[in-house]
């Protein structure tokens, strides 16, 4: 069914995947589709569903396309990369846990912030989230790409546009 | 003494060093104390003394366990596991500097920040630390385990209740 | 003209690089004149142009060395070491992207989070810079080294004096 992969193969492979999600993060924070379409696999699956809520309070940001599973390479590139126009996003990861499954199949494991700086006139100023990515990735087409991603969340931070900082104006 | 490790077996273990820390950030933030059991060696010793002390200031926020170097696989899990109730702690590490010795000995310095969200009624609302741990490693039944950990702060932040934002009712 | 560079050698060459980085951070963070020179290429260029002003509001925080590309190993690690007397800093990265190109030079994109504290007394409490370095390496007397750095940034936040917390007088 599967190839044994070698030691170093096994290596090469947990850093070409965690090279895709910095292009996936890049690839975010950059509004770039292209990108994002080149890391996400042709079946990809996105899971956001509750990641506009705070575990803590309960308070929940927004009830937009995070209510639903987002699929296809295509849709999820252009939904990504067009869902924070007029944002300015910050994501960055810690150290992951790569498992690789086969010669052609990963999970991972990706601690996570994520920071939303909303335009100006927005009610809210900024949104700050801390969680983990739960993933799966394929090989196809002889590159690694993520075929599932789902968000869970530690804790949400919520910042109203009146505390935006006097050298924000 | 020691067997000389291959470039490919240095590299392996340096990933699986990586995976083991990503594992006990997991278990501190999930409180998970099979977790934390899993990834500390059965001698390790836990050095948090001065780790809630401001360097900038001198500004000392607690006067707990971490006035003692913790010793023992057991009981540390149980204590970083229960040490946290009713706190929402995120760890994240940045790019680790790890050194492998031989085929069972290893030692690493790591970049993070710790912020600690206390329940409401606290005085204090927020903790944000910044430092590394210094870190040496065994592996022990054939895993790579923590032997040592020393937490040095660069700065700590301490927000008070007071400041609790208005999303956080 | 260049050695073709094995699996193993490549993927040693990606750490060796992370582990420079490292080394970079915990130099500028330690004020560490003598670690940062040898993270340094002789011929090293650093390029912070810019990596003072905030692309959201074009708010310049600072009009310094930043305005021009910085050359030399000496001159940079002295540069680097002396530049934020009295201030904390904390750098963190997340996930690279590097790009071994043969056996004596590499690329990489490193995300990244600089937090500056001021000392009493400055205008300006603290800084918080996110954004991206581009940086090239070269080996060289036997080390990987950085031969150029160039900043670029998503967002700044500058938090003036008067928000000062009550637990830092």
């Amino acid at each position: 069914m599967t190839a044994a992969l070698s030691q170093v193969d096994r290596l090469a492979a947990i850093e070409e995947i965690k090279i895709v999600k910095a292009r996936y993060f890049r690839g975010v924070d950059g509004k770039d589709e292209a990108l994002l379409r080149e890391v996400f696999a042709d079946d990809v699956e996105l899971d956001y569903r509750g990641a506009a809520t705070d575990p803590v309070t309960g308070f929940n940001a927004s009830a937009d396309a995070t209510e639903e599973i987002q699929r296809g390479g295509d849709h999820c590139a252009r939904l990504v990369a067009n869902s924070l126009t007029g944002v300015v996003s910050v994501h960055h990861a810690s150290v992951p846990e790569i498992e690789i499954i086969d010669a052609s199949h990963a999970r991972g494991i990706w601690p996570m912030v994520d920071r939303l700086l909303f335009p100006q006139g927005s009610a809210m100023r900024e949104m700050i989230g801390y969680g983990h990515y739960r993933e799966t990735y394929i090989k196809e087409r002889g590159q690694w790409r993520i075929l599932s991603m789902k968000l869970t969340r530690l804790r949400m931070d919520f910042v109203p546009a009146a505390e935006r900082s006097s050298t924000e104006v």
